[in-house]
């Protein structure tokens, strides 16, 4: 089954919510696609000084961005993932929803904290769980840092995630090459969709946001990337049923785990 | 602590045990090193026709190799680890075994067969745990394929090896790129020695192997690296105190797992 899928890479304005949306939406609406992946925190920025700064500019998943989402979800009859800033009660997570056509299908809430994030956000409390999209496959989410920890994209391939889908705002420079290993591995479609741009506030260094959003394959090709700093929409078609664990007719990846030898 | 550690990269004679042996005592004897990886069945090549034939090639770990490697590692006052066919009465394993100067340390039974060494070996039973060297650091063996299951790295990691010997036979062109992910993950080194050359048996296809031994830091630098068809024996000094997880002041890859979330 072969779908169109992409990234939308931009530079948010911090604590600028409806300028963010604004650009969003118009990107969007421009484009053609089945599933579209957004970065970390695209409607926020990324460098909070406070929790209480969080979550004054959080917003809960039936809120603004998540009723925009739906309206595009709709209109594409597609899935979209964004990342954003969650409210909940006196509780702000970095977390990422997914939205398709008849409404939110999953909200994930970032499990592995990044340096100061840890300052600012609650610590993820939902599993590596992958969701049915309705369109015939599965879909996992993980966010920006959540990557280096291998743990994470294979709970979603066993899961039965054809697609991970990667909102991320990296600094690090190792990701994007990394994820080879992570699509070969686990047989999957990666989906990194980076921010770029500089962010400066008051209290923190200037962070710099790496862009080259990709799509890799299972077999660990790069199918689009965008450029270090560039504001772009770009998809491509995947043939989903590339996402095989099953490697020859004696290997299969998940099957052949010897899970009685590890000590994890 | 700094030591000096590499590979040996060769092109192994199918069934010439005695030749192999040779050749590999020959270039060790001119090296220095702290820790050497040799390739995977080193001493008997790859390509049995038969579990049978492999049997009667088979040697157990106190045999001519380990005599051999005892030899060299008293003399050099170092690690010597090298895959081997490995006799156990009437079964056989893919197996790699780490020798010091006092003695062999470990026998590894390679637990992931690749393709159609599962007509030929048994799988193996022994876990991924590291072993103490008695040089001040801990070491793990992986065997070639193990390397795409990210459990057997990150189970040697977590155990605390600060190295992981990979001795190898590879065919496919993924791993050499993936063990990037693998170091900067686990936050250790990475010593693939793999064979290189062509195996032609009548019962299959002709056989190549992609050489390109290298030794990658926990920080995903290529230390040193062989050519696809270099017959070399190269090492380099590595400083074992970079191997750890410990990210910066906020993230410790072993600690900040979160394995209540996994489904693994």
């Amino acid at each position: 089954m072969k779908i169109k899928a992409g990234f939308l890479q931009f530079n948010p304005v911090f604590g600028k919510v409806k300028q963010n949306l604004r650009t969003i939406e118009k990107m969007l609406k421009e484009q053609d696609f089945d599933l579209m992946v957004l970065p970390e925190l695209c409607t926020t920025g990324y460098q909070f000084v406070s929790g209480a700064e969080a979550l004054s500019l959080s917003e809960s998943p039936g809120g603004e961005l998540g009723g925009m989402l739906l309206k595009l979800a709709k209109n594409k009859n597609a899935v979209i993932v964004a990342g954003f800033a969650e409210k909940e009660k006196d509780k702000v997570f970095n977390s990422a929803m997914a939205v398709g056509p008849e409404g939110i299908l999953s909200v994930y809430r970032k499990a592995h904290l990044f340096f100061k994030e840890k300052q600012i956000f609650r610590p993820g409390d939902t599993p590596f769980v992958p969701v049915d999209t309705g369109f015939g496959y599965r879909l996992g989410i993980m966010i920006c840092f959540d990557w280096i920890f291998p743990e994470a994209a294979r709970s979603l391939a066993l899961g039965g995630a054809s697609v991970i889908a990667h909102p991320s705002n990296l600094v690090l420079p190792w990701c994007q090459r990394a994820m080879f290993a992570r699509s070969v591995e686990n047989r999957v479609f990666i989906i990194t969709a980076n921010r770029f741009g500089t962010e400066t506030r008051d209290s923190g260094p200037p962070l710099t946001f790496t862009g080259e959003s990709q799509v890799i394959t299972p077999a660990g090709e790069t199918a689009v990337k965008a450029g270090p700093n560039e504001c772009v929409a770009a998809s491509c078609k995947i043939n989903l049923s590339n996402a095989s664990p099953a490697l020859n007719e004696f290997n299969h990846l998940y099957r052949n785990r010897r899970s009685e030898l590890y000590r994890l």
